[in-house]
């Protein structure tokens, strides 16, 4: 089973979670081991700057998801 | 009640309101606590970089969320 | 009076302030106190690396405004 | 035989797999030895800013690709 | 006379040159002290890494201008 | 002799050796001191988040060379 198998959501909610999801994955693939990333996350998630640049991640990777679902516009 | 129900504003400030809501939830839902959340807001609200990198991540939500209005322009 | 009614402006230079004033609301919005902004301003206003990173900022916000107005090609 | 002879890609996942392939590539052509990306790489494996940046080019290929692949999207 | 008469541009070494110069004019609104800004020069300009940020921002203005150019494609 | 005479390459690896070549271009109009560059990029060729940073905007000149030519995409 594909981690990946669509950019396509049912909702813009959903799209974003994606994004999040895909955000991370590029951290896994550099990242394996669980108990080192779980112990970085701890670090990071009290950092504001950190949490910032987290974010940005996600947005650019949300206006992948969007443009893939037309922005979720009914036609 | 979905918090991204659609990307669809009728102005371009409410877009711009709803690109900053964006922003912020990917710093939610890396740091759900929010006592803590409070704490880094303090902190980063009074350095001009964290300051600067917060309107980096809106601008690049924004620009998702004009392009699903289609910049607002009447047609 | 919305402080962004809407994108669409009749120059390229009008554009670019546009996407200045984008830039700084989003800075504004967190930190809505004037004279904290204007302390930190005096900082990264003498600081290289700071000036670049909100310069970036300008960039990502003029693309959208530019896009909004078709890159002000006269049809 | 070319590192990059196509953007086209079979599904999404591949097609994540191909931005961390660009990703890295730019690194290797500024860095050509392998030793010394290897030394670099076991410190930002553990600095999670550093891999929370390596997320960032890795999604700013992925718009490429994906653009390229029109989103995946059966016609 | 206004400085952003327009983003067209008969080549893409001067459209990469008008990228340049958008990116300079947030920096010059920032801090519009010649004296200031020439001195803040001389700093950024032996640093390796606010050169990478410089690039980064030129890039960003450049694809604006290569798509309101429509990358130079003869028609 | 123009440095940028055409956005338009042979093939995707061709036009990521010019993003490559963009992005470069840049630091060197900032910094024309061949002898400061060579040193500078002693610095940062070891450094982790400075090859990262610089391959970001590798990435963000490749959207636009890929955008020029249509992704090579075989019409």
């Amino acid at each position: 089973m594909s981690w990946l198998p669509s950019l396509k959501t049912a909702t813009p909610e959903e799209g974003y979670s994606l994004a999040i999801k895909m955000s991370r994955m590029a951290v896994k693939m550099t990242q394996p081991d669980d108990e080192i990333r779980s112990k970085l996350r701890a670090d990071y998630a009290n950092n504001a700057d950190s949490l910032t640049m987290a974010s940005h991640v996600v947005a650019t990777n949300f206006q992948t998801v969007a443009q893939a679902n037309n922005f979720w516009i009914q036609s």
